[in-house]
């Protein structure tokens, strides 16, 4: 069971209601009214705690659980001792989100908690300046700062040492991590930017070598950051704003830990991008479009829809919508697998020097 | 127009005004006295507003763009339409950078503003050390601190949450963006450190095994960071201070976000480091280089001066000057490109196995 | 020597005295009784000053040294000047190591400092929750933060900034740096977190296209991060918390900066781990791996234990201990240099086409 110091579980409930709220059916055989306490890893639950298996790789560890119940691919559901109940969904790993959201509310984001506070609470040691305006229900932990003219709806959160810039706007329901900070910015509803994310600040535009005896001279940035509703922000990542152009982050979007988006980049809705990645200035990705960890994208390309981009990808010239890419320079998948196969072959030739 | 809420825009101009701020050749036809109220990209641009063209690959839009006047290469003047104003000019990105200046003098960084206040302000709930000195017209914002010691110039900025630390001296006209920290360093004038760019904390000094038990023995690091004049600093990038020796970025160096440098490397003056690049500790890269995105540079190499690395270069040896390279490890250009071609043919012959 | 603004150096000692502190042998000649002032580098060391030669590399320094004294293994000892005493060991780095934290113990990190306060000090403008303990000796500096319900061991400094979620436990010793933040995390002792370090968040755990609509479901993120003893975590570095298991970082890593660890990782004792590289999740890295810089692996792996990673490699599949590797994807080294060597002829090779 998660560690009470930091997270508290709600009530035990049957496991036929865990299964409708999770969108998956109970399997012939088993008990609807068994009573489910909580949710575990698969390797580490008890019998009366509920786990999941999600895919082939974690089998072995199926076949030892002491889990009371699990969500299971019907396919798998054979591997599972005869002790753990059996959840059938073809999606385990959304359904046990369902799930653990139920037992955990306040962990699983924005607007799913138990009720925020009615009245707003802004901490000792918090700065609010007197022309910004907060929604009812906000708090404002100790040392977060709002300036002037910024707006935030109802129930946002600011954490300890948050900097909410003058005239940002916040939609409701928007969490800002500990130490993170946002300028020039106006985001929708349920927004989260975790720990130390930097949205806002001036893109990297410079006229190199033009500012009187070579020095690069600093363009004025004059656009703003457009972040659409859903949208998750990484530890860590940077997000500059538009020179004069917006940088847009459509609704929807997951940017995970350390990444750099450029100035003027426009994100369609529901794209993923994995730790690490990097978008340079005035490229476009489209919509749902899934970038894997340490990708970099030149500036003023388009990409996509719906591309999926490996990790480590280099993406150099613009890449049609709908397929798979890796490598450096990006290759439709197919291409780029017999390329790793083919430099993979020259390592184990005879007479391939030394250095 | 740029977002009022969070700019200001100054006076209109007349062309004739703008086109000499800018250092452009108004076309001949065009109106001198024609006032101009703003700035704006190619394709948002309004009658009464100017823009650029910088390149060919815009063409399209400068073929449509509603823009009063642009500032465009000779070569490319006759593209645009006959509405809109030419201003002539070898370089319409820097001449840009200076038209933009003039009409939003607070957004082209430090000692380009309107004027500071005269007395120097320190918000509610900042904290300055009673041993710290600020000069005349610093500005310190809400849950900002400054430590004992530390020796700030005229006008300084420190924005909410800022950390200049014990003994840190900056120059006149500096900016330190939100949540950001500066320790152990020396700074000149008009240095811009963005929003949690990390500098002066310990070098990852280490003496492998050796601390008894085989753990790893910290070495002290002892050095400083030296920053010159007119040096920008990347949201969330971090500079390690030197060992003994220091680390130091030389005068008018750009660095954007997420980058690493280590300890005792050394920059040149004017260099420019692209976002998520890494330099390891004790390397020396020559005045003016340019360093692309995602490039890393193994320690205790010197580069330079004048070099060009691609993105995503890998840099394992000493490289002269004045050359452009690629590739990881690092080639000269021409070299690099024949290697991308003949790696690319790879994953295109038949047979080229499956994996 | 260092410089007096930030650093105060101890009393002078003989040399045989740092002889015995730092582990190394009196070459014959030397008088025992040399008083030694300072450490510094063997470009810059005075009459007075102790310094250090590793390696081959620095021998054309060694021979011009003016240090007083220089810990050098026995086959490079000729290479000093005569005036320079030899301090004979087999490994110089970790000797000065000792000998530099004698002279400067507040630079040597926790726990070997000359004796902090008794009694705690909370500057003005820090906020520690009425429901959160400190041990004796603490220092939480300006604008830091302490939440509800964490526990802090003797003698932990929180620099100007630093956030400590709700319900963490720090073990005796630890330092946080300037605007660094933990949450949902349980550390041992002497552990070191350097600024803007984001440590507990939650990890990048969505199932995708679940969510209604074919967004993105968040899945709880219900784990810890547990950190071992003499752990030291860089600057802008992340650390996100598991999903249900915890994310493990064990006793005496090191880890640089700007580094991504992802959510369950489990880290063997020892490991090191360079600036910009990422572990995806649920990876496990043996004890004392030593990861260079740049390098990624991917998620559900199983390395070493003691592997050495060159610098850039992507991992892509379980890593038997004891061995080197290098590339992407990843090849034991004599394998991967054949590599480079192969693809290095390649671009060299007559009518290797253009691009």
């Amino acid at each position: 069971m998660a560690d009470r110091r930091f997270y508290r579980v709600g009530e035990p409930r049957p496991l036929a209601a865990l299964a409708a709220i999770a969108g998956a059916e109970l399997h012939g055989g088993a008990d609807p009214d068994r009573l489910i306490r909580d949710v575990a890893p698969l390797g580490r639950a008890g019998a009366d705690e509920l786990t999941f298996l999600d895919g082939a790789r974690y089998l072995d560890d199926a076949r030892r659980t002491g889990a009371g119940a699990c969500l299971v691919r019907a396919e798998h559901a054979a591997a599972l001792p005869e002790a753990t109940a059996r959840l059938i969904t073809p999606t385990p790993y959304g359904a046990f989100a369902r799930a653990a959201a139920a037992f955990y509310p306040g962990a699983a984001g924005p607007g799913s908690g138990d009720g925020a506070p009615a009245a707003t609470e802004v901490a000792p040691g918090a700065f609010v300046h007197p022309e910004a305006v907060l929604g009812p229900g906000c708090r404002v932990g100790p040392s977060a700062v709002v300036e002037a003219g910024a707006r935030l709806g109802a129930r946002c959160r600011l954490a300890p040492g948050a900097v909410v810039g003058a005239g940002v706007v916040l939609g409701d329901d928007c969490v800002v991590g500990p130490g993170a900070s946002l300028g020039y910015c106006l985001a929708g509803d349920r927004v989260v930017v975790h720990a130390g994310a930097r949205v806002g600040q001036d893109g990297f535009g410079f006229a190199l070598g033009e500012g009187g005896g070579g020095a690069h001279l600093k363009v004025p940035q004059l656009g703003r950051v457009l972040i659409g509703d859903d949208v998750e922000i990484g530890a860590n990542t940077t997000i500059d704003r538009g020179s004069g152009p917006d940088t847009v982050i459509g609704r929807g979007c997951k940017i995970d830990n350390l990444v750099m988006i450029a100035h003027n980049v426009e994100l369609g809705d529901g794209c993923v991008i994995v730790a690490q990645s990097g978008v340079s200035g005035s490229a476009r990705i489209g919509h749902h479009s899934v970038i894997a960890a340490q990708v970099g994208i030149t500036g003023h390309l388009t990409i996509g829809p719906n591309v999926r981009l490996a990790a480590r990808t280099a993406v150099i010239r613009d890449l049609p919508g709908d397929q798979t890419y890796g490598g450096a320079p990006a290759l439709p998948v197919g291409e780029w697998r017999r390329q790793v196969a083919a430099i993979s072959r020259l390592g184990k030739r005879k007479g391939g020097g030394e250095q």
